[in-house]
């Protein structure tokens, strides 16, 4: 008897997942999405072996279930459907918050096992039509087990990483995770924001040089998605923009002093930080493909 | 008897002005420099047609004279010299900050012309060995002209900026053009220095995105250079970086009050300025080629 992955959700990711997972230990593939022209896609594109719009009918098939939808969206499922999970399931989800996921996670029932996870890969774009097998090429795989994690959901999670072509998967606790990427991804995007904030945006467009563009470049943003990321990561978010907030406010106070050696004292500080990631970064050669 | 322009300092910019002026109204072209390496690679590349090591000889023969030093360098050079330019002269820089430039300006005997300039071009390279005779195509020349500059030489900088490939010429005052380069500008490598002072940085290496690597690429700068350049636009800069404060910490306060709605509507407002940004760039199709 066959087993089955169910992917809920077959957005960007959920999709690129199904593409990527196809032929992984023999599992069929189920798609659960609540948008038909997704389904049919999914469907005429042979990303999927079968589609549901039933959640409980879904679940009652999943073996290894992957929660893709919105970051709200997976803690509400969860909560909704904590009955519908076959006894034995495996449960993981591909959020890019991980403490949020893992308390709304709680609700789950002890008959199955729950690991945390996120696949660091995307684009800019969303939906099943930017779906890209290969997406996941290079990507680090973190993973966030504890209390609710079988070791056999464990290490099917590995072997998943591997298949879908993970450069490597990182196991770390959900508090780490979420600083890694209020760090590295969402400082990122409040920077992008605040900075097209400026009143000055229109009036001096048509001279900006490539620092200003691949600065502002995801400023263009998912809204949805990224008041839930923001709002469900809040603590080390913050923790992170206060530190930076310093930072500038310290370039600013050494700039408007005049004293050019303190500024270039700072300034070769800074630059001997970045010189020094560099290095490193062509040391370990690892560089993935996450574009968000 | 041919006219001659002297190039003042044969770097990134001095060298890749030489290389797009060849051929430009039948000048000749006198690079100066104080590194005989330089001069030597200038000659065996027939970058320019002659190469001088003192100042006051190339100047008594430059008609034209392009001051392509770093900022506190022509500001000296201008006042260590002003007695050496040739009666009649046409004298112009390359300089990302103009007020400063102008202020010094002011040293020149009424013999000569000034025209403020800056071709908004670059790489992230220094050096001769980097210049490109295409540098500067596509690029805006920005034009400072003011009480000391004759009609002739502000028409000549406006044919000479068509000769290199600029795509157009502006001209406006120092005050503006420094607010430009400190917003669209400036503020990015404030931004990218003051991320990577954040004490992760090394602890969280490995996990940056694109958006880390985009919004960081500017931090590994030639601090003498960028120390003027801050110094020298002093109050545009910390102008902007004002306003970026404000932005940040309003967002990081919107964040904090848990209320989605409120950051909803905030990422909604940003994301919609710079999505109007992107159209109306498309709109213009003009996109320079500056690095920096």
């Amino acid at each position: 008897m066959s087993r089955h992955i169910v992917i809920v959700g077959l957005g960007l990711i959920g999709g690129s997942l199904a593409k990527a997972l196809r032929g992984f230990e023999g599992f069929d593939l189920i798609g659960l999405d609540v948008s038909q022209p997704t389904l049919r896609y999914a469907v005429e594109q042979d990303i999927v072996d079968r589609v549901e719009t039933d959640p409980a009918h879904a679940l009652a098939q999943g073996d290894l279930v992957l929660l893709c939808l919105h970051p709200q969206g997976i803690v509400d499922f969860m909560a909704q459907h904590r009955d519908h999970f076959k006894p034995g399931a495996m449960v993981s989800d591909v959020c890019g918050v991980k403490g949020a996921i893992l308390e709304g996670a709680r609700v789950l029932p002890d008959t199955v096992s729950f690991v945390g996870g996120h696949p660091m890969a995307g684009t800019e774009f969303s939906g099943i039509q930017h779906a890209l097998s290969n997406m996941f090429h290079g990507a680090h795989y973190i993973l966030t087990p504890n209390d609710q994690s079988s070791p056999e959901h464990l290490a099917l999670m590995h072997r998943l990483a591997r298949h879908i072509g993970c450069a490597n998967v990182v196991e770390t606790t959900p508090e780490q995770h979420d600083a890694i990427i209020a760090y590295t991804s969402q400082m990122m995007h409040i920077i992008a924001v605040s900075v097209c904030d400026d009143p000055c945006l229109f009036q001096y467009q048509g001279f900006e040089g490539d620092s200003f563009r691949s600065c502002t470049r995801v400023a263009a943003l998912d809204v949805p998605l990224w008041t839930q990321l923001f709002s469900m990561n809040a603590g080390a978010l913050c923790r992170a923009l206060e530190q930076l907030e310093q930072h500038i406010h310290q370039y600013r106070l050494t700039i408007q002093s005049g004293d050019r050696e303190a500024l270039s004292a700072r300034l070769a500080t800074s630059a001997a930080r970045k010189r020094k990631m560099n290095h490193l970064e062509e040391l370990s050669g690892a560089v993935g493909r996450d574009r968000a």
